[in-house]
């Protein structure tokens, strides 16, 4: 309960602070005699990992995962996966005058509220490094998935003021991935990224969205009435570090919308003509694509001087060190995908159990 | 697991469909020895009533909640709170056609693929009638934050188009509470009455938003990493019929900002001079107020005639009938509020359980 | 978490105080479209009723259970059941005197220290009537197990010192039923049955032991390492009022044996020669009966005066009074039953989630 | 809920097989900014140690605990603390020619059935191996009890027929710890040890009993009605390895009892004559010592020649090589002592969480 582990059936539990020994985790429910692929593990490392192009943090991490049970001969056990990743890049020295400076819309101050202690280098358990462990997680559910027929398909679709708005399908998948930022069009692509290296050069960052597609999603899966399948799946990304809103199919525009034009008309194979509802309705999949949006935020440190308090509540004056991402849409996209992999397997299993 | 259990600590467990015997629920966690005001859980019933006014459904339903156990002279027990509410108004005669018809974004659809047996009786269990019973403990949930000095208000801030932008204090609420849409302008309200009469009078629906502030929440709640507070209650928000999407803070807003702007500075008595966090920072408030939004959809059942298919896959014509709300925003703010409240209940009684 | 709640899977909810308007409760996770026995459950329900022979307590209740949700046109629907039982004869009188008075060897104390109030009409929460709710949720597990080939069978096998030493087959459960002390002997009935009258006419009561063997349960499940099947049958009978000890298959009687003698070898068809591990072996069903003895402290409402103290710790006298059992264990079969059931469903849906 | 997790708030979850990499863990909930005594957990680690004494076995383990996270400069951060302990002796070799022989009494057969694959090195997740990380989480668990006036003494007070009869007090805690059997005699340990020499010798193993009393627990602890304290308690000893049977205070011995008898009788300082109730009563504690005995069978691996089956259901000799121990309580008495820590510390928790 206290608020580090995810999941009923597909559960996964983490540990570790960005500066400490490791990061790692547990995860349990994963089907025994599962062939894992243990490179496609490191890929999903890989697409999260800093350093992997010019425009993110440029810490030097190698982010290879060490699995300490579980897998036997190759294959899973049934039994509990347990993993780490080391922390090697450590450089705690940039962090030594912030130990009692809170950084703006950082979580120094409300872990220092909360606690009553922290570790104040880099973030500890607050910052994003603790991701690290969903990725591999995440990455062994996506297989369990593809083998029943469900594909995840994360990528931005906005940052700053560009937007891009074409109609999504799988291939473009590998024109995403082939840009540094993610986005299904080498063009936009390009303007994203020079975006990024102007704000970079400012000393400043920017926020984003990234859109998450899953297909080959059976109707049926979501429990009525508090764990909807989108109420999870929000949850899952929220709990993402810098994300700010979440919304499914019309999301936020439905606001505006009627009901004659946003109602999901179904034709005679059981579709629906449109996916207003994105993929869910009342909770549970319908057999359409799911789709929905994430916000995530700019980047709260800064290379520019910030004012700040102190622990003691005085005023002080910070500067940005460190090694941060300019935006954190690039290397989030394996994430948003991880968790969305983790709730989908959940809720498969959770409906198998009742059939 | 099953879906209809929600919380840790203080735990909520509804049961029940639309026009079955009753709706009801279990409340756990409420602290011993609590006087409980009876009269202002009816009160917050009656603010979610059918019949209230001339904009909303006209089903009667009297909504008197009949209390089993866990209250003993007034007081309460720290047992289970055990309550029920009858279905008076089962006009079932008006369903019949649809037992075999899937009416649009609606769940009669998932439900069938789900379970493969529905009540077809006007949405069964996925019935936002079943809200009543969350309104029950909302309200229980509510006076014991009121004695710890934490206030939620909740209120309709856009409808279609129309929106309100001014800068909500919690004196405003009586302003909102004196009008049948719940916003905090009299003038707003009569033109937002006026777009929902004029929507009805052509059988249609239209969607709105509901914003909520908490004030006088301690700096602490939230349990990282994955059960961050605003992580739950957008979970919670997402749980609630008819929602598409939830924000908090700057929301989907942040996506443009850059994080000169968007960071929230310190001041010296420990709050920001802005509240782009909406109140919460990595997971755990901060003291501030806690703010957020939440997308409604236009209500599915509309008045026209619409093509569907049955239960065959069959094409046919389903034309609206029963009594239905033209908007639901005015009557999901308690319903806003009752989830808000018991997120907020439980995170605070965790926070006590560790300290 | 606040203790209400049994189960994953297949998920009980109760609530109710002895002395209240009602007790009922919520089950979660019976599959869908399971034609329900409903005068099946009414039988169980008889079966631990007060009033059903001479040798139980005389307190009338008809004990009739009123379904609220989740059966439909006598179908479950997979939503959840809830269902109540009203208390009628609270002869609430009986019991004024103790308000201020501590039962030896009841909850009054520990509940009055716990929560600072307490129901004390007749232990409130507390009071075996809980379990009614138990009953009716298990009825309705049996007869799913039933259709999964699975039975459950309970029956008393000491009272005082007078013990059933035979060798149990399920056609035994006619001779026990038969009895009102359910044992499966006849002979020992009568006797069992006069010890019980001759310790009523000394104001006394007397403790016992209930046996329990499950058939059909197939090899596979239990949830290692902490939920093993063993562990949560132990829980589930540690948690019925009055029980004071669990074993399983060799039990206590293990400490004195020797591993030659105590281990259970292998036929070529699976199964084996012995049954010491009780049908579980490293927390994982085999496949054999499970086998496992539940112990029953004498009732602790004496017609005696006994010496004790009030909420003021003063010393005062009590002497018994209200319409109590000189033995729990006739009654107690019923129950044993249902918990075995409740554990058995859940984990057998735990094991069809993950294959 | 795949079964490798326990407690609510404070929670502790394991991995590891026998003969993998690691075994380890992730325990929750322990508060910010307690000072650790690293020392003191690897005492209790030599307690549970193989090789610790003659009687034992001779595997060599110099299990040496890895702190990975969620403690920094000594102090809890009040995040997961991630731990591990290497495997070294992991004499495969032993084990191969059991691949395909189902080890009676073992959980061979079991795993097999359920999952379809195991680790067949030693046991695997089924080995007792996977202790040790309870270990290190109940010695930390111990000194937060500690802390709050709170100790825990399991001792052995049964081995085959040698029963220790006398009355405990802490102080005798020195006598039974000197002792290579653990029990509060050192006659008795003479005696016992003799036995246990004598079993070995034969290539055989017998049973024993642990007794423990935990003092200094508030009254109040223990969740109605299904997490009764003391169901909870049984479940964690039963989730030991090798345990047959849980009983608390007048335990099998309560069958015999009247009334009049047993019932604890109560002193006007709010204590009681006698604690046949074992310190709980309604599943809430008294205020008086907690006292419970677990049952442990006589270990399933003995050096002497059994007849099993492989898997293909065909008949094997099996002869008992490895390193085993003749009687398993001596080193079970630290994890008995583990698990009650940890049950007592997280119902220490949810209890202030009320409150």
């Amino acid at each position: 309960m206290a608020g580090s582990s995810f999941g009923n059936i597909i559960r996964l539990s983490t540990f570790g602070e960005s500066h400490g020994v490791a990061v790692g985790g547990i995860l349990e429910g994963i089907p025994a005699g599962f062939l894992i692929d243990l490179e496609a593990i490191q890929k999903e490392l890989d697409r999260r990992r800093p350093g992997q192009s010019a425009i993110v943090t440029q810490r030097k991490e190698s982010d290879k995962v060490r699995f300490l049970s579980g897998i036997f001969e190759g294959k899973t056990l049934g039994t509990p996966i347990g993993f780490l990743v080391e922390n090697e890049d450590q450089r705690s020295a940039d962090y030594n005058e912030l130990e009692k400076a809170f950084r703006p819309s950082h979580a120094d101050f409300t872990y220092q509220q909360k606690y009553g202690i922290r570790d104040y280098r880099g973030g500890g358990r607050s910052s994003a490094r603790e991701t690290v462990s969903r990725v591999v997680a995440g990455a062994i559910a996506k297989q369990v998935l593809a083998h029943e027929g469900i594909r995840i398909d994360a990528f931005v679709d906005k940052i700053g003021p560009l937007e891009w708005t074409g109609t999504w399908n799988p291939e473009l998948k590998d024109i995403s991935e082939s840009t540094v930022v993610r986005v299904p069009s080498l063009e936009l692509a390009e303007q994203m990224e020079a975006l990024i290296r102007e704000v970079r050069k400012e000393g400043d960052t920017i926020g984003g969205r990234i859109r998450c597609v899953i297909e080959g999603v059976p109707a049926g899966l979501g429990e009525p009435v508090f764990d909807k399948l989108h109420a999870e799946l929000g949850k899952a990304m929220l709990s993402i570090n810098a994300v700010k809103g979440f919304e499914i199919g019309s999301g936020f525009g439905s606001v505006t919308m009627k009901g004659s034009e946003h109602n999901d008309l179904f034709t005679t194979d059981g579709k629906t003509k449109t996916n207003h509802s994105g993929g869910i309705q009342g909770g549970i999949s319908n057999g359409m694509p799911i789709d929905f949006r994430v916000a995530f935020k700019p980047v709260a440190t800064i290379m520019q001087t910030q004012e700040t308090i102190n622990e003691s509540f005085e005023p002080v004056s910070l500067s940005g060190k460190g090694r941060h991402d300019p935006c954190v849409v690039p290397r989030a996209v394996p994430i948003v995908e991880t968790m969305a992999a983790l709730v989908i397997l959940d809720y498969l299993f959770i409906q198998k159990a009742y059939h």
